[in-house]
């Protein structure tokens, strides 16, 4: 990671998480459902989908502060989606990143009310947004349920949980992941183009370079759930490979799916060269996606 | 119910069904999802809250193709939470509607993501609206998710869940349905206020309506659940008794309840003399809610 990158998310990612828990915290809401909410939101992670949005409006050398409700936004979506995600039906898990999940904590009940609570809330902060012409809030909540949703990251889901019943193709495996995670990371970068007043051809090139950083993400989480430890990544390392999953190593080798991965982080830096900018976060970040150990 | 009543519902039920059928149809997502997402919405139901939002119109003789879109919204979002409510975490029920629950015929996993789905998809078909301007979209859409979300009907239910354990008081009883059931009657109410244009001043009175409705709507189902039988309402009667549950019955005896619902169908419909119209539906309707015998 570079030392612009890393200064960027120190300063960046403490913005964002005060943003989302005051959010939180400011709903006139049962504590013992605000509880469940904010437990997960504080488990962390990369906060990988916030800093898209912020590095986007830096890109274009915009200064947004409706940037920071996007960006929690999507942060509360991708959190609903993991406490429902590793609930006793669904991928049954226990820990995530390090911590005890939802269910363990607050029981099934909770989890899942604290979920549909966290898939209900970016819509209505997206709706309140100040300053912010009411199209363009249109445009970004249109944006979100359909990249969050049946269409998107839901739909992806679907798949995901199919494949693994049967080991799937690549095309299969490819609309999985441009669902799971693309689509979420998709709203990210759009949000941030949309906030920045990017012109239509700008859009075009962003969501190209999303489709590549999506599937980028996704083949090294595939990477690192074979070379990484269970220790670094916060969750069980080896889980795909002991559960048959569908996943690029599986179906291209392990080389096979570095290799892919080093075609789409060339793809996805050549989109941002049409985009010219003295603002490097895009491309740090695009680097850190490929890189990263966790 | 009266004949008006009765013709009112034949006319405008089956057209928002299609309405709500073709926009779920209508989306790119697998077929593995959308199935127990429409079984769900096919599921029937007495189709209240769609037509709460059709009689407002009624109310101000306004014709909009946008109340079938707020209608099916609001009956998206209140079938995933009945979805999820019968979750073997939550109320386990393996009947709604005399037919089996959405996990019982698709398993948890499924039924857990299409009630996602069906929490996120109305904020897009919302926001998709057409001939109606961004201003007002933006109002329903903020509307929803305050009414939908921990503001309203999800915090209702873990009040709900967590007044299982413990008798409530009257008081703690009211908030528990303001938001449970009251929240989303809300919804539909000022969603058709929104799209008739209705004055400030108005849109206060059906707030004030929307109250009473909503507590009558619940108080007659805890009488319903004491006097009906479990062949006319098609979910098992008697589960509050024989649960502990609290409930206006168990508070105030069944007297006492019959007369909480008698105050406040009398009191809804002196909010509806405020706003005099030639329409008789909301009238009607707010007689078939404390009327009705499932």
């Amino acid at each position: 990671m570079t030392d612009e990158l890393k200064h960027f998310m120190n300063i960046e990612i403490p913005k964002v998480e005060k943003h989302m828990y005051d959010l939180v915290e400011g709903i006139d809401a049962p504590q013992s459902l605000k509880e469940p909410m904010i437990y997960s939101l504080k488990a962390g992670g990369k906060r990988v989908r916030p800093l898209f949005v912020l590095a986007v409006l830096d890109h274009f050398h915009v200064q947004s502060e409706a940037g920071y409700t996007a960006a929690s936004a999507v942060e509360m979506i991708h959190t609903y989606s993991l406490i429902h995600d590793d609930l006793p039906s669904m991928d049954n898990d226990d820990f995530r990143r390090g911590k005890p999940t939802n269910h363990k904590v607050f029981g099934e009940a909770h989890a899942t009310l604290a979920g549909d609570a966290l898939n209900t809330l970016p819509f209505g902060i997206l709706a309140r947004l100040k300053d912010v012409p009411a199209e363009t809030k249109i445009e970004l909540i249109q944006l979100l349920s359909e990249t969050a949703g049946a269409e998107g990251m839901v739909g992806g889901q679907v798949l995901d949980m199919e494949g693994e019943q049967r080991l799937l193709n690549l095309e299969e495996l490819v609309r999985v992941h441009e669902n799971k995670t693309g689509a979420i990371l998709r709203f990210s970068i759009e949000a941030g183009a949309i906030l920045a007043g990017a012109t239509k051809e700008q859009r075009e090139i962003l969501v190209e370079y999303a489709y590549h950083i999506g599937l980028a993400f996704q083949i090294k989480d595939d990477i690192l759930d074979i070379e990484g430890t269970t220790e670094e990544l916060g969750k069980t390392a080896g889980k795909d490979e002991a559960s048959d999953k569908s996943t690029y190593p599986a179906l291209l080798t392990l080389e096979g799916a570095k290799q892919k991965l080093q075609d789409h982080a060339t793809k996805a830096h050549e989109c941002l060269m049409k985009i010219p900018s003295s603002s490097k976060y895009l491309s740090d970040l695009t680097d850190y996606i490929v890189h990263r150990n966790k």
